[in-house]
């Protein structure tokens, strides 16, 4: 018999903008075992939630995670630790001083070798991670010790942030259930990797195209489709592939273990994608990190509640930028030194010497709670993901600033809904900042939108993260998930685009020509052969 | 402010099979509209499922019918009528004369001629029934005083089944949003209409074919598709169009009205169905109309205990069968009297001379209470989705004779799952029968492939109903689901398909190709004519 979770959860959000209304009794499967191997940098934070959760409802969990991790620590209350000795780990001081040099770049001017050259850098930056999971993997495979005794743990599922293709190559070694938390996998956007995508109204990833597209938008989004998923075959393919052969034999194509995966939970919404074509082994799972805001600190409270009516404006830039170059903090500062509002702002660095009374620079700053402040008026972001889930969720639109990776598109989604204003960090002055700022926070219908996509997004039958655990347990209690997994991947791609089957039938239709043409050529001759006959 | 649903709904099923436990409070929308356009007949009872859960939350609804209605009855304590006066009505007498006519010729051999007449009467039987629709539809809406009425009423939303099309002209005529109760369309099964439907692994419906397909099966599944989608556009989309361009222009075209539905709730599940690309806006709720076995009357109760530790097997071939020729109810009946198990048989008609005392016969019975009684081992369906849906929430294997319709495709579902045996009626005999009884009965295998599937139907985060209810909830609080309906019905069919484009982008190749060529003639030419000159 199983025991099922007694207490109902019950949340009563008096908001008006808020009719979801959840209660939830998820019967439990105690002491599921699960093994993850995570993508070390921001994405460990997603992870973390996951984990946390899953410890919470009485699962024991395991995380592969390199000796120099970036962000995952050793010892943790909610999880044991298998740690691979890996030299380097010098991730994250990668792409911090790569934002740096790139933000320099910007604003001094683009010219297409220097774009280039960084692009070159940021692909090395990219190879070498994938490079190191490799060899963590292989390092891992290769410790009989180790194997065994995660042999003889008997894990019920690997989940694995697929952005590296470590978890998939381990799932597949121990012969257990794949669940993946998900945006992006080695080989671009989850959806492109598991779904139909028709490139007429799906657009690719880092286009910032929508799915309403011109003639020559489509012809663009199909080229630079094609293009990159040559690319990623030829660059980050080869590592995993060189590692699938050497333990599975060279026939096993790395991407289609990828697309065996039981369960796609995914973080992502349509109130922030464009809707497209999906598959029933896909689970949306977009905000699941977001939550009601709790009470700030009493200090940060007191400095709040003094903007009055006005409210505030908060504004962070992730975690990837170090220190915003002397001239734009100088020129953002001063931008806020002009508003009637007051200004919180996560700095780093030596204070600009424009900074108005209004502003409040943190080192951290309690970013959900902020965001769910009902005097919040104003997100200034770089665009990940993570930030735009919490602005959604809590109603706030943004001013944004793009840097790199999904940036750039995740805003541009963003405007074309009509809830930011993006601002380039390269032209960016204090009149540009300023007019961006006064547009958002004067114009109501930003905000007005937002909080109609706040409230899609928060009106749903389970929430995000209850969804997510309901169905890493429902892999848990049937061993898989595999009646939701389509055939689609165990056919090669001339068949499952049906390649194959036209130029059969283009081949019988031509011979039934030809052939059509030859006996009336024949009958023809024939007719005048004999006229011929009859004629002499 | 909302009022939420303070009761919570909790369902203990202790059987050790069922192991979703769900809680559920949805915030009502008290006093939401709602206008149903449904479909005679036996989707009907699928309807009134929701129409009764609907009216249970406090909602209104209003029923288009006709005069000379089927199924739908005028007065009902759960919605109001609309009674459309339409002449005919022998839809029901038709089918039965029809089914009855198909068994006879079945039997007595299948001449192509015969089967072939019998197709096409069967086609002009649903020509008739689209025509009388369209009839229905320019009815209303000629009735100035009642369409006043309806707009005055101001409806949410227009719930319909769009196996026929009037409910769809209706919502678009009055502009409110459109939500389907759908497995099939005017234009074939669902996912057909919305999502990408790759031939490559999802076969067409009434193919009697997997999602894994032999080269050869994949030529006819193409084949098959292009025909059917052919006749469908030539045979039942002229009524429709001629009706959408009386009203709306020429310019519109009926099937991306169809397509621009807000949502589609879907009588699908995938234990069923072959897993397949879906869309955002497909939500499925197969299954919504199974609950858990109610107590039987008590002469039933006694009868059902008497089988002792055999226990029993039920047969019913639905509501479409009148009564079944002598000949199959004798053989029927002596392959029943051979088996330890008692019997309930719903049957229509004589009694057959071969009729055992372990065999009951009934003139209608509570399907779904005796499919969840612990006793019954085997049940003997026509194939209709509801009593296959029936079958496998409560896990029991079934022995299949299927007519007409879906039912052959339907069953060769359940057939591949290892939960069905199939018996062709046209060759059917005590023998043949009997065996195939035997075979289910005692191959352990059918008993625990059915309740797996019962094991994953049935652990889902949310009952199919409540699933359901929910979302259709979501269209009356939102005003229709836009953001989660994909932009594919807005563009034609050739840049969906991205044919413009692969044409442009070959022409540009070919254009390079050409200019190559004929630059490297030129070229060639004037060396050579430059050698000549030296020669010279």
């Amino acid at each position: 018999m199983h025991a099922y979770v007694k207490q109902l959860v019950k949340m009563c959000l008096p908001s008006i903008f808020i009719v979801t209304l959840l209660t939830l009794s998820i019967p439990a499967v105690h002491g599921g075992k699960v093994l993850v191997f995570p993508q070390d940098g921001s994405h460990w934070v997603n992870m973390k939630v996951i984990i946390e959760a899953l410890h919470s409802r009485g699962h024991s969990v395991s995380v592969v995670r390199p000796s120099a991790s970036w962000y995952i620590k050793e010892t943790s209350p909610h999880y044991s630790s298998i740690t691979i000795d890996i030299p380097g780990g010098a991730d994250e001081e990668f792409f911090r001083s790569f934002v740096s040099r790139l933000i320099q770049i910007k604003r001094e001017g683009n010219s297409a070798w220097t774009r280039f050259s960084l692009d070159m850098e940021l692909k090395n930056g990219f190879f070498e991670i994938h490079r190191k999971v490799c060899e963590m993997v292989i390092k891992m495979l290769e410790n009989k010790q180790l194997m065994q005794s995660i042999r003889e743990t008997k894990y019920d599922l690997v989940l694995t942030d697929p952005l590296n293709g470590g978890g998939v190559v381990l799932a597949h070694y121990l012969n257990v259930p794949l669940v993946f938390n998900v945006r992006w996998t080695i080989a671009g956007e989850g959806h492109f990797v598991i779904a139909p995508s028709p490139l007429s109204y799906v657009p690719i990833p880092a286009a910032e195209l929508t799915d309403k597209m011109s003639f020559f938008q489509r012809v663009r989004n199909i080229l630079v489709y094609v293009i990159r998923q040559y690319l990623y075959r030829q660059t980050v393919g080869p590592h995993y592939s060189a590692l699938v052969s050497r333990y599975f034999g060279p026939e096993v194509d790395y991407f289609s273990l990828f697309q065996a995966a039981d369960l796609w939970l995914m973080r992502v919404d349509f109130v922030f994608e464009f809707p497209r074509p999906t598959m029933p082994n896909v689970i949306y799972m977009g905000g699941f990190q977001c939550k009601p805001a709790k009470p700030l600190p009493q200090e940060l409270e007191e400095f709040v509640q003094s903007s009055g009516v006005q409210g505030i404006i908060i504004m962070s830039l992730g975690t990837l930028i170090g220190q915003l170059p002397h001239d734009i903090a100088d020129e953002i500062a001063a931008a806020f030194a002009q508003l009637p509002q007051k200004v919180i702002w996560r700095y780093k660095g030596e204070r600009p010497a424009t900074l108005g009374n209004n502003t409040l620079l943190v080192d951290w700053m309690p970013q959900n709670d902020l965001l769910g402040h009902p005097k919040t008026r104003l997100f200034v972001a770089h665009g990940g993901t993570n930030g735009i889930f919490e602005a959604i969720y809590h109603g706030v639109p943004i001013v944004g600033l793009p840097l790199v990776f999904d940036q750039p598109d995740n805003l541009s989604r963003m405007k074309v809904k009509g809830v930011a204003k993006v601002v380039d960090l390269a032209t960016l002055d204090r009149n540009i900042f300023s007019q961006a700022l006064q547009e958002v926070l004067n114009e109501p219908s930003y905000r007005t939108n937002m909080q109609r996509l706040s409230r899609l997004h928060r009106d749903v039958p389970m929430e995000p993260l209850d969804t997510a655990l309901f169905w890493i347990e429902f892999v848990m209690r049937h061993k898989g998930a595999a009646h939701l997994r389509t055939e689609s991947y165990r056919i090669p791609w001339y068949s499952s685009h049906s390649v194959d089957v036209m130029v059969f039938l283009l081949t019988v239709v031509l011979l039934i020509l030809l052939i059509t043409v030859a006996l009336i050529r024949c009958l023809y001759f024939r007719m005048c052969s004999r006229q011929k006959i009859k004629h002499e």
